[in-house]
């Protein structure tokens, strides 16, 4: 199996439509339509911003996997919003930046279908540091990234 | 109308079965029951880091704009996870630390049902500027809140 | 040696002025004196903004590393501007929020003298992952934590 | 007087030794030299996090200020660190992402003087939002910038 397909696997990318184009080496990139469902504003399309979010947070954890290989957990995450979101779909490019042996850093761009640039986020993810079987990764999570 | 319940009508916050229990003076309450759908793993309920973010970023915004009295999209935000959610429900409670008259600062603590600390963020949110009838704010929107 | 001599011996902290009032058990304090090269400002006393991040970033450290026992280098770190600092000093106190084996998060409020707001900052910090002698940590600096 | 040169009067720039080479249109670059005072360790150079964080924070705003034409106070920063500068100098870069006349985004890039990536930061400045005369803007400091 694909890692992009690991990913599209997860329920909540499913739910907000995300597609993961590709993940490979340090880099990945993913896009979702803009539903009406995903707005902030009954009246019209202007994304609410845990959908650039979710989106950033998805693809930069497929980036991460990608260089690492191994389930990572995000431990933390800065987003900046910079346009509203109003066309109809959203498209994440994500590069990791740094990875090390506990932690990986990553960056992600978010734009809307025409180019716009809509966020910016950066996160670090948890890369090792070996806590045992969490709800994070149990003995089949890992059979999935190793099919 | 109470402010709680126009967070309620955001599309998004449907989807995602928010509850906004309260919003005034600069504090907000909310909530949403950890659905299989909003899992970050198939096989089982850890929900997807964009959950809690969702549900802070919407908190957030409502503790803004009962300080602030005017729409307040997120400027930027930061979260950083504290433990997996893999219980039944996510609380968030908001806080305004600042509220000056171009931006306010806020802060949420998200808890699972049981009291743990699941994550903590702090976001920054436009409280004016006056850029005019933007996607954020026309004037249907201000009408909601005057009501 | 005391955890809090360790850190007076920092050069920076030295350059700075900073006194480390206590380390112990995920809980530190310290202050500055602001005078006026730490001042943004040519005119008057309103501290740079590398000020509050320095003294916020040295006792979040201390913190760490009072609870997590080993040299704790900074990932990443968040700071939030309130008020400017035009007093005569800056007051830090830093609390641990969660210590795993490999990170741990920490918040530290800056007000000044009289009570005010000054910053509010959120850190992430290593405290594992064992990537040997790095700049981070010699021997010798084992030794000054283990007097 | 060259924007550059306003910033270099900075008393804290000049303790730090600051060097800030250009300002323009949205961009800024600056260095400083790693003497032994800027050191977290008394034993070698490592600089604290404190410094590049300074230096990003100053070259940052300097590159709001060259785009948005006003004095521009921090609202908030985040640095990821990506290696510890253990060389002679640090170097930053700092481009504006967004200007609004609220806020302003920015990112800095801090090497080392052979070109290793040292930390990013992301900051947010504000551009307006005309709170009258604070600690942060009076009219000698505009003149400052008129001349």
């Amino acid at each position: 199996m694909e890692l992009s397909d690991v990913f599209e696997q997860i329920p909540f990318a499913r739910l907000l439509g995300m597609d993961l184009h590709e993940a490979a080496d340090g880099h990945a990139e993913g896009s979702l339509p803009l539903t009406a469902e995903l707005s902030s504003n009954p009246n019209r399309m202007v994304a609410h911003g845990g959908v650039p979010y979710a989106l950033a947070d998805t693809v930069g954890g497929a980036a991460v996997v990608s260089a690492a290989g191994t389930v990572a957990p995000t431990i933390d995450m800065r987003i900046d919003y910079l346009a509203p979101a109003t066309g109809e779909e959203l498209h994440a490019v994500a590069d990791v930046v740094r990875v090390g042996n506990s932690v990986a850093t990553v960056d992600i761009e978010v734009t809307d279908g025409s180019g716009t640039a809509i966020a910016t986020a950066r996160g670090v993810y948890k890369t090792g540091g070996g806590e045992g079987d969490t709800p994070w990764l149990h003995e089949e999570d890992r059979d999935l990234l190793d099919d």
